[in-house]
């Protein structure tokens, strides 16, 4: 048994708990400890020794690979990196410091030739990170949106199915237990941001700055918005989107309208799914639970067994789970990049609106696909729904500035796909 | 540059080709020459030099890795065996001789040290060999179903979009070059049946006998089969299927009703799709290009760079991509096996047809979740059809026998998921 590999674990929340009980199947893997809030908190599963201090996990002299599933940023960016230091290497499932401080730890990781692996970091139990450096490595991409944070899935495929408003589904997700006390992270597109600069990280070899990436969440989509696009063809999902624009990156989270003949349209629920568009492969799709105790511990649990059977047999680990690009992508502003757009507008309901509209699109060099007005509310304006062809964001924020100045009251925006 | 890795090619058609064109971005990579029907044809790729003898790339003393797209059993099979005598690394396409007789070339390349990868031989550029062997192999898999041919896939969303008979539709695939001129091995099922037999070995772990996995093609669906399943909310799709029943396997392959609400039934033309089921995962769906030059071509080269990037380094191979297991799956007689039915029947219009196709149905253990009369044929005849609960196949005979006896007509029998 000197061949058994030895881990530490740092959060026994839902996913930790997860992984002790997948462990229990592989005995060649040995828990020495884990690092909890509460040490004295009852728990489903049993392990060696607890401590609330990480840095006894990242200090620790037997510990072989560090398993972070506690997620946040302070203090596990210096529980790490003192892990690293440490000659550990680290399986984690948190989005939001490899956003941050990814450069950082990838940096450090090879300056002590230890791995950082993270399948669990996004979209939960489906296998994308290691199919793009594996099975894909052939290819040059230049596209990957994916549907990456099941609570808004949920709510939006609720307010749809049962044609009820965003706070009633939030509520009913919460109780539920599908959203958090503070929905922030996941209704605002912050969980869904993290994961994508993640993705475009590896897909693009290039660093992503989270902080230049454009973000709107769901909070403003209304129940008309998703009857109104279900009208029109579209399901209205949340989208974590990174595309190749010249040398550029165009990289951004927010609702999208998606034709229902994409198949991702149809990914509902609690599911995520992931697209990829490259050469030669063309576009593949993966689809899985995206979170979940077993679902994230398959991704956790599979990266620990990757490390295992590595290092088993020499000292030589894998060049492919490096991250040796230093180069930082040149992310486009919102304003430089293109799209199709859904308006939701309130107008008076009087001769000349709809042509209104029509003319202050023409003059921003805005085609329209489609206008339909949608009858008369009680305060007798009239609802008019516009979906646009392809058009640049610089000249449709004109649009609407323009139409504002003219009395038009814009209820909502949203991109096509 | 004396790190090149150097390949000869056996198979310069759609595949080959674009084998050679993708290779042209990996210098790393050095093609040695390739092996042709016709070594005097015109070619748009050029190649070190041609040879009509597979056995000259198998023997040749420069090349590293026989990559093998030709396909069929003879003489491949001896090709590639000489290539592993020859401590050649294998990637192969060959769904067929995998199938048929993977076993004794695993057992070979494992004596000599050498590597068998197959990527692309499933599920052309989609990648599932590699995540099943790699990011998914904490996973206890209970089932694998995947829709693993293009064409038939593609004669199926024709026949239902443009409301035609299969035979026109197999006409106009074959007019764009998607059946071919004998199209019996796509058509009748056996490119689905080495494919699901390649699958369900690695995902099972155990040896398959291609020989004992029931085939039925899609060559007697109708276009009134197809109506009728979109009637009830289900598409027809033939797929691969391998589930686990205790210790045994059921592997079959058959067309089959899928409910709208499965994302698999919404994979249309020639994309193809591969479902997993497992433990912790739970069910996760990959789908994408089946075939074609490109797609191909990613996951060949995919696998030569898999083997470049470990034999650069050190001698020793993945043992992942090694093939170690050598028991045979008991595999299930279809007369074991259970499923939902479709039922098409033609039956005579008086009073006490249905009432007879249920008390028969009754008798026989299948419980009915719809029947459905559809009208009365020209010829008097009342057209019913009927949907089955879950029910064993034997049971399911013994009823169409018994009908049969009663003078009833059955157009088609369907098993749906």
């Amino acid at each position: 048994m000197e061949n058994k590999l030895k881990i530490g674990i740092i959060g026994l929340g839902t996913v930790g708990t997860g992984v002790v009980k997948v462990l229990q199947d592989f005995p060649e893997i040995e828990i020495i400890g884990a690092c909890v809030k509460n040490t004295s908190k009852k728990r489903s599963v049993e392990v060696n020794f607890l401590t609330d201090d990480p840095f006894v996990i990242a200090n620790h002299p037997e510990i072989d690979i560090v398993v972070e599933v506690a997620g946040g940023v302070n203090p596990m960016r210096d529980v790490l990196k003192t892990a690293i230091k440490n000659k550990k290497h680290i399986v984690t499932a948190n989005k939001e410091l490899l956003a941050k401080h990814g450069a950082e730890l990838f940096d450090l990781a090879n300056e002590h030739n230890v791995v950082i692996l993270y399948e669990a970091a996004v979209a939960g139990g489906i296998p994308i990170i290691s199919p793009i450096k594996n099975a894909l490595r052939a290819n040059k991409f230049t596209r990957v949106a994916g549907i990456l944070n099941g609570t808004t899935n949920y709510i939006l495929t609720k307010m749809e199915q049962d044609q009820i408003s965003y706070n009633e589904c939030l509520t009913r997700a919460q109780e539920l237990g599908y959203a958090e006390t503070d929905p922030t992270g996941d209704v605002e597109g912050f969980d869904t941001m993290y994961k994508i600069a993640t993705l475009a990280n590896i897909v693009f070899g290039k660093r992503i700055d989270v902080n230049k990436i454009y973000r709107e969440g769901i909070t403003n989509i209304s129940d008309d918005d998703i009857k109104h696009a279900e009208d029109l063809g579209y399901k209205i999902k949340l989208i974590g989107l990174a595309q190749l624009d010249g040398d550029s990156l165009d990289i951004r989270v927010h609702p999208m309208l998606i034709p229902v003949e994409n198949v991702i349209s149809l990914i509902d629920n609690a599911l995520n799914a992931v697209q990829l568009e490259g050469t030669p492969v063309g576009q593949i799709m993966f689809t899985g639970p995206g979170a979940g105790e077993f679902p994230t511990a398959s991704s956790v649990v599979g990266d620990i067994l990757a490390i295992k059977s590595e290092i088993k047999t020499s000292d030589y680990i894998l060049p492919l789970t490096r991250c040796n690009h230093h180069e930082y992508a040149n992310q486009l502003n919102i304003l430089d990049t293109k799209s199709c757009y859904y308006i939701s507008i309130n107008a008076e309901n009087r001769v000349g609106t709809i042509g209104l509209i029509g003319s202050v699109c023409a003059k921003n060099s805005i085609n329209l696909s489609n206008i339909v007005q949608k009858g008369i509310k009680q305060d007798g304006t009239a609802q008019v729904i516009v979906v646009t062809e392809i058009a640049s964001e610089r000249d449709m924020q004109n649009a609407l500035t323009e139409l504002k100045e003219k009395g038009i009251v814009i209820n909502n925006l949203i991109r096509a796909m």
